[in-house]
Parts: structure tokens; sequence; C-alpha cells
């Protein structure tokens, strides 16, 4: 039987029923709370932007972009992060504002995608931006709340890896004459592709030791040790201050009482296109996938008119909803207050003195051919009951 | 000198910062917490529907909805309100579920306007569908949760006026014999125009104790009494049965208590294409819009494969956001923690206690150039002060 054309939503996005809704809501709440705790401001933007400022802007390749017309025949994006948007906003109507500033967002953002490959093409970011400081204490302290924030949503077990794109470039720089190669040796790492890294670096024409030195960049993950490790393998100014950099947000983690959590991995390249320092991905416990990323972007504010450092992160929320179960959340099952015409009145009296107690109840006008529910409701299926226990204003007949 | 691209946002979206944002974000809180306490349980769908299916039954003209296409090259819009996608999943995911349903949202919803208007092309929406109930007691429910929510939201004064699509269509259908002419009086009434209703009417040529009756619609404002009144105006079946169920419903929210917020006005036409019974829209005092809009819809669902009866409203967020005051929200100024080099594990560790204890932090680190802070932040400007009380750990030099 053909399904009728009513039970159809576009592939890659979804319904989220009340059980769903109301943890993505606790989610939600739980970390700007936290955020807010960090003397971070929540911001709200458009779902639009125009492609030629914020769509050109953002870090989304143009073919993952949603772009749609005004009016005006103006080409328009929906929001693929929200990164771009904040740095518009921060040069417009917070121009003036001095910095450093602290925002926080949580948002709903788009991606054009492929329809085989299963992934969402509408999910929620919860995140902030740094903007204005560019000291070792404000990537600490961003991937130190990144921290609170994953514990907030109630993902109890993980490990935020960091890394910087100095590093890599600078020792690739100076290792890789020819461009191609350099690209060809980046692409392995940003897909954690180790096998084809070692055969695009044993097909360069390199020296044999430099082939080895690049080789030691798949063993540059654990913690402060690494550092040294990484100063010996380059002498590149790039690579070394790079990690000189990352030295100290590593010290300053510590201080955060949060370097548990963290782990140096400088095999890493952040996905985004705007990185330029420190960056950073949160791995849960059993996820194969990151729940949070995050990064050093000192070039972007510029181009939307106000030069200035920042660096910011993103929980990645859709995916601690589906995967992870640490945080509190049992809803309320409502009161079924049941009445019959000659009890109306006071039934809905009561109803009003119940929620003025704090309780949720619902309503049943019961006629005379209808039985008086007397038990709490037990239901299985997508929704599950809609009550608990039961009251009932019904006159015996 | 020309703007920067960068400070462009589209026309007819807006920006929240974080006062506004806050605002926002309480009033929706306050009502959905509100919806939850009678029962109503909260669900999210889409932003992107199929245009074939929501967006033709969605009750916005063709020209207002915003359309883009997927990568098969399917037309899809921005849902344009959250009826048509509620009932989507009333009759694709819930279809197994039992009647009534009671569902609650707090979404986006996007039309595409004429830029001259200065209308909003992306607003909020708060609302409720009671699917599955067809009777006064369901009508009822739904205004008296409209004035609940509006309470909840703020608003303090306000009326609701309720009418009934049903009477309007009995009585003129049943005096007008032409249908352009019945459409040109129902335009004037749509929006108000009474002049227009008026002239219209004068020209028609029926007979003149009909022009009289007609012209007395204008009068049908009030209390019960309206019905009283309304009986006499016309013997539509189909008038007559409407009217008689708008005064059960006049009953029922008596004893709800909230009839002294609530009007009759019997020249009130539904602007949703969708609406078959009871219509209301909410006023704010001093404000000359609706701030909620509402009404059954009982052939809606069967164009999902669903047939069942519907009501719900929905409270035009952004206006109550803008134009009343009414809701408590208190932003929590942080604490401004600095900290030199020496004292920074001490701070770092201060602010854990204080953000534990449900404070807010900010840390700042202070180099030797730089003066320690010892007042709270006075600026003015859009964000307003960042900190109120600092606290320092920093030796004296």
């Amino acid at each position: 039987m053909p399904k009728p054309k009513g039970f159809e939503k576009p592939i890659g996005v979804r319904d989220y029923l009340p059980y769903a809704a109301g943890k993505l809501r606790a989610i939600e709440r739980s970390v700007l709370d936290c955020m807010a705790s960090w003397g971070y401001r929540q911001i709200m933007t458009p779902t639009m932007e125009y492609y030629d400022t914020v769509g050109v802007a953002s870090s989304t390749s143009d073919q993952k972009l949603f772009k749609l017309l005004n009016n005006r025949g103006t080409t328009m994006v929906l929001r693929s992060d929200m990164t771009s948007p904040i740095a518009r906003v921060v040069s417009s109507l917070l121009k003036e504002e001095p910095l450093p500033l602290r925002l926080s967002y949580h948002a709903n953002v788009f991606r054009s995608i492929e329809e085989e490959a299963g992934k969402e093409a509408e999910f929620f970011q919860t995140g902030v931006e740094l903007v204005g400081d560019d000291s070792p204490e404000a990537d600490a302290e961003v991937v130190a709340l990144a921290v609170a924030s994953l514990q907030a949503a109630g993902v109890v077990s993980f490990k935020i890896a960091i890394g910087h794109v100095g590093f890599l470039n600078g020792l690739i720089e100076e290792a890789i004459p020819e461009q191609g190669d350099r690209e060809a040796l980046k692409e392995g790492l940003l897909h954690r592709d180790y096998v084809g890294f070692r055969e695009t670096l044993a097909g360069l024409s390199i020296p044999s030791e430099k082939k080895e030195e690049l080789e030691g960049i798949l063993r540059l993950r654990g913690g402060k040790e690494v550092c040294g490790q990484a100063l010996e393998l380059s002498h590149s100014p790039l690579a070394q201050h790079s990690v000189q950099h990352l030295g100290k947000v590593w010290d300053a983690l510590e201080d955060h009482g949060v370097a548990q959590h963290v782990m140096i991995d400088l095999t890493m390249i952040g996905d985004f296109s705007y990185y330029t320092g420190m960056t950073f991905e949160g791995y849960a416990a059993d996820l194969g996938f990151p729940v949070c990323s995050g990064g050093r972007y000192d070039n972007l504010l510029q181009q939307f008119g106000r030069p200035a450092p920042a660096t910011g992160f993103a929980l990645k929320t859709n995916r601690i909803l589906d995967g992870v179960d640490g945080i509190e959340f049992s809803p309320q099952l409502p009161v079924l207050l049941q009445y019959d015409a000659a009890h109306r009145k006071e039934a809905l009296a009561e109803a009003r003195k119940l929620r003025a107690a704090g309780r949720s109840v619902m309503m049943r006008h019961v006629d005379q051919s209808e039985e008086v529910l007397t038990k709490a409701e037990t239901r299985v299926g997508p929704l599950g009951p809609s009550y608990g226990e039961t009251i009932s204003f019904v006159s015996k007949s």
C-alpha cells in the first residue's frame, strides 16, 4: 500500500516527540545555565543570512549550504553554524562594545547533504564565542568551559583532544616543498587515515630522515610530555611558537582542574578552514564521533570589518541527545481530573488550585455513557502514558 | 561612507541581543510550563517541510511561503506555522496514539513578505493543538489556556474575542445569493473595514429589511447576550447551531473563571482558511494588533490521512516580547574575578566554588601593566554592564 503523501517529511530532518523534545530542552537549559555561570551571555540570530556575507564567510563548503531567494532575488542561506553570524553581530550591532565579549547560543543549523550519507540536514549546536582575547588563558577558558558544558549536558566520561594548526603547518611547510604533497598529508590527518598518511609520506621525494620525522607526528598524542617531543621534531618558528602556546594552555588547564579530561593530540587538524590556532574536539566514551569541537579563529572577524582574535566551541547537541543518557530528566505526569456536567465548575476550580500548587492537571469531560477511569494510564508507544493518577468529580448513576 | 557588506542581515529578520534573548527565553519557559501544567506535551518539528504536503496544507498564501530545493530538486518550504506540521505528525508518527492528543510548541515560523510592509519574515509562536475533541468543552479549554498563557507571558490586561465562522457563513449564505457579494462582505469583516462593509451592503440588490439585518452583525459584540441577539438575526440552521455552540463555550468559560477576559464578537472572521468553527483573537491593552489567535479546524487532519476534529491557538510571541513588559526577568550579573599569574590556581578554585554555589563568575587575567578593577561596571549601550561586583586575586606591586 503506498503511503499517503501526508506522511512524508524531508529526508535528513526530524520530529522530536515529547520525550526527545523534553530531554533536548533539559540539555539546552542546563548547558546555557552553565555558560551563563561563566559570564557568557546568550544571543540569537536569524535562521536566514545573506549568502554574500555570512554564507561566504562560514566554514561550510558551498555545496553544503541551503540557498534560497528573497523577494528581491538576493541569495540567502540557512545558517550552517553560529560563528559567522556572531562575527557579523560583533562587528555591527556590538561594534562599540569593548572587548573581550563572551557570548553563548543554542541554535539549529543546516547542512545540505548527500541523502545516502544518513546525516542530519538540520541539527542543534550549543556553544560560546570569546572575542577579543588571544592569550593562552582564553584558549584554556573555552576548553575548561567545554568540559563543564559536557558535564552539564550529562556526558560523564569523555576526553578532549587539543591540537594546534600552527604546529602542523610549520612542520609540513618546513619539510615538504610541494603544495600538493602538503595537502595530501594534511588530508590524511584530517580524516585520521594514518595508512594513507604513511603511504603518501613513503612516496615523497624527500630525505628519509625527514620522512621518519614526519611519521613521528603520529606519536604526538598524550599529556604535556608531547610538547617536549614536538619541540624536538620541528625547528620551524611557527611550529615552535605553536607548541609553546599549547604548553601554556595545558598549564592553565591544570589550574582549572580539568587536565584529567584533556589530552594533547598534535595529529589533529581542525576541520574548519577558519581555524588559526589551538583546535579541540571532545569524544565521549563509547561514541565514535566528536560531541564537541572548537578552536581559535583570529582572521574571521576582520572579514566583517572589526579585526579581533576569537575562540569558541560548539557542543554537537543532537549527538549528545541521541548517544548519552546522563542528563536528569523526569517529565511530570499530569493528574487526570474527570468531571460530569453537574460538577464542572467545582472540578475546574480544583484544577486551578492544583496547578497553582505546581501540579499538572489534564481535564476529561465524562458523559453518562462513558466510564470513569480509576487507574494511572500505562500506555506504551511513542508518547507513553499521558497521565499518572486520576481524580473524579462525577455523580454515581 | 558605504557600509561594509559584513554589516548586513536580510530585511525582515532580527538579531536578539542578550537582554531581548533573555526576555524571550523567560516568556518561552513560563508559557511552555503553563501549557505543561494543563497536560500539553511539547513537540518539535523540522524547519523545512515538503511544499506538496505541509506547504500546500498550511493556511499561508503561496506567495508568502519561503521555498527552496533539496538535492533531489524537490521543493521544500520553511514552515509558516506549526499547525500543519503537527497535523502531519499526528497522522504519521502518532498514528496509533489514541485521541484526544494535547501538544504544545514554541517555534520560529517564516513568511516571505513585502519588504515595504516592515513585517517580520521570521518570528516566534508559542501554542497548543488539542486533537480529537469536537466538544464545546474542548473549545473552552483552549480559550481558557490562552488566557492562562497570556498571563504566564506577562500580559496583564487583555481581552479575548470569540466568534464562529459558521454563524457568518450561515447568515450570509442565507441572505445573499451571489458568491461574489458574499466574498465582498466577508472581506470587509476580515479587515474590520466596517465602512466598506456598509457600502457593499448598500449596493446589493436584496430587500432592504435583509440589509438592515445584515448590518445588525456589526452590533453583535459583547457578553453572552449577543448569542440571543444573533439567534434572532438568522434562522439558517448553520448559524443557529453555531451560536448555540458558542453559548455552551461561554458557559464553560464562566466555569473556568475566565469570562471576564472574554467577549463574543460575531463580526470576527478568522484569517485562516482552515478554520471551521469557533475562532478567537486576543488583544492586549494599548496594542493595536492581536497577541494570540486560534480556532477550530476540523478538516485539516483528513488531508494527512487521519480525519479528526482539532482546535488550538498560538501566542504571537514576538509581539508580546516587544510590546508587553509584564514578565519577571532579571538576569544575574556575574562577579568579575581578577587574578595575576601567581594566583591563577587559587582564583580558578574560588571561581569553581562560587559557580557551584549558584553564582556567575567571569574571569579576568591581569598582567603587571594592567589595572585591577574595583567597581561594578556601569557600561551603557546595547549589552549593558557585563559584571556586577569585583573580586581580586592580585599581588600588590
